[in-house]
């Protein structure tokens, strides 16, 4: 299938976005970028959210720098399972992010330092606001999809509770309705190593032209453990030794250090500390029942699109139970509901990775919207797609998923 | 039950120990305890081993310090499933440890400095070799049982295989054995956060009168996560909130932070940095089925002894599953096994902690131990037991277990 060659765009927001925290960014850019054509009465556009690493760089890549390729390129382009040939697809750089959308890196206009430590904890809610803020300089009143997998997945939800009528369809893979003590509890160790760093400067390491490189490499190899399944690891590297004996020291024994090592020390030279802390911190918040006494179910009743949630068997970060819940609670308050458990081995890495069962129901989920969008032009006001069969308040099987159906 | 009151010993041994890894140690002092007391013929020791940050101190406390309370004295002591008013049981402090042993924080005599960096890497074998010398010091050519949990249920299993006739019964409960790829993977990223930080000093940091904290830290807080269970984390600790509401930074949000980065400073106050490296390393190399193939049946044909393997179910640091893997080898191999799975919730830490069926399972099994030392006097040359009525090459059920039974 053709790559297409893309350009990053970039929108600059002069009026103040008041933030979840209380406190408010005075201006922002956001970077994003389009692939295929949004169509004359703007019904075919879909928002893909990005999680923790990755950026608006979905699919495709660039005429200068051909080897970089989007993160979703598998799944977002000409033919693919989010097909570009019909869909408008978007993706925007979250603010906080070091990939050009505003962030800690950035010069701080009221004091002319870098923000550092000074820029604002921003949460899922808020990226949503910014990212409703480019939908209405684009004139995109209705996404027909708002998707994302993991922490992209939380903003895809909390796009359907803050704009229950903005979106058509939500799209939530490999995510959860909230951070469970334990992925809390991974993340304060990751960040407790970055601000625990000498090298963080209490955020404001731009200024000491130093990098928390220790800091960063060890949260990111903690992260990567929490990404991967047992099995997987076990499968790809077991106990195997790099050099067939072992060392009796404290250098590579195993293939799984030198494989983790070097995860981290790539991350650690081109993310951004801060962000790491920002991000880790927009997961830990996310918890949309909280103001409903914890009821997920009372959360979800705002509500309006039509949902495709997806799982993976072998995610222990964020298991096919926390996927469950969501769909447990959409479907008590009647809304259609598509849900596929994966039968995938990668772990929580597997939403990123080629899985024909896994893009085959994305893909037909998105041929069922397409064909919405043709058959009626326009869904009713509720959001609802006239041609749709399946009744409301139920849970529908995916035909081509392996796995389970609630 | 009444608590004994206890005075750690110490042995000097002056004949140098040859590891594992070719080097040696010229001479060591061993650190150790006793409870209760050695019988005529010497038939009733038991050695307990220690996990990772334990010592000899298993049982009791000490007169100038009675809030010291030895790590397993739930299981140990007068009327205890260990009884010591039965058996003679002994702790002993491992080398490389930070507890009286000989240790990376003592004087090299051939330098005249702390060993640091040059302390050799130890492996369970070699603990095991000390193990034997003081025990052929204190006269005891056999031990009714040796037993540990996690890293000391690895030596249990150690000894069985390095000196099958001098164990009748072998405990290894919550153990494996061998690391899996993600087991390394924890351990290595503990490593990385303390031979990365800057006070380390690549293992001298005792001539630069620091301590690495903030690796320490943050590696005690990685592995305390793998010893409690997701389930266990979200009872106790779940979503809560430190005062009640976010607070937009980088303090304490939640209770499971508070809790982890207090264990975590905790452990860097007492805990020595280069006997973290080394015991994670102990537990990475060790593997006996690797000489044999990787085949555990073929490594386990050595035993002799009986063994008594115990897991829990919520345990995902070793699971049952690994343990399983012990027991199937076994009864490969026609050994008498007894195994019980636990149904408790507290993870990998179980083995530590009071459960009224875990602690009758390790009671009723010495019982049973003891009957046999007062109805034979002795064990036969095999160290087989000639009352015990359970056919050999058969796993059998523990009455007071409520888990399932190979």
């Amino acid at each position: 299938m053709s790559q297409v060659t893309v350009t990053p765009q970039s929108m600059h927001f002069a009026t103040p976005l008041k933030l979840q925290s209380g406190a408010s960014l005075s201006d922002y850019t956001l970077v994003y970028e389009t692939y295929g054509t949004l169509n004359a009465d703007k019904s075919n556009a879909v928002l893909v959210c990005h999680a923790l690493n990755a950026s608006h760089h979905v699919a495709g890549n660039y005429a200068d720098d051909q080897k970089n390729v989007g993160w979703w390129d598998n799944m977002v382009g000409p033919g693919k399972s989010v097909d570009t040939d019909k869909f408008f697809v978007m993706g925007v750089n979250n603010l906080g992010s070091c990939f050009g959308s505003t962030g800690p890196m950035h010069i701080d206009a009221t004091t002319g330092n870098p923000y550092g430590a000074n820029f604002p904890v921003v949460t899922v809610e808020d990226w949503v606001q910014a990212q409703a803020r480019l939908a209405d300089a684009l004139g995109i009143t209705q996404f027909a999809a708002v998707m994302g997998g993991s922490l992209g997945g939380m903003q895809a939800l909390a796009w359907s509770l803050l704009y229950p009528m903005r979106l058509r369809h939500c799209v939530v893979i490999a995510s959860t309705p909230k951070l469970s003590a334990q992925n809390i509890a991974f993340n304060d160790v990751a960040r407790q190593a970055i601000l625990t760093d000498p090298d963080f400067h209490g955020g404001d390491f731009y200024a000491h032209g130093v990098v928390p490189k220790n800091g960063l490499r060890v949260a990111r190899m903690i992260g990567h453990i929490t990404y991967l399944s047992d099995d997987d690891m076990a499968e790809k590297f077991g106990r195997d030794l790099r050099s067939g004996s072992y060392q009796f020291g404290f250098g590579v024994d195993f293939e799984i250090e030198s494989y983790l090592r070097y995860q981290g020390d790539k991350f650690s030279q081109y993310f951004d500390a801060n962000t790491y802390l920002l991000i880790t911190k927009a997961l830990d918040y996310f918890d949309p029942a909280a103001e409903c006494g914890g009821d997920l179910t009372v959360a979800l009743a705002k509500t309006r699109a039509e949902f495709l949630v997806i799982s993976f068997m072998t995610d222990w970060r964020f298991s096919p139970e926390r996927s469950r819940d969501i769909v447990k609670a959409l479907v008590n308050n009647r809304r259609r509901v598509s849900y596929a458990e994966i039968d995938a081995p990668h772990g929580h890495d597997a939403f990123l990775l080629e899985d024909a069962r896994y893009q085959n129901v994305v893909r037909e989920y998105y041929n069922r919207i397409w064909k919405a969008i043709n058959a009626t032009g326009k869904p009713d006001a509720h959001g609802n797609l006239p041609n749709h069969s399946t009744p409301p308040g139920s849970a529908e099987a995916i035909p081509d998923s392996a796995g389970e159906n609630v």
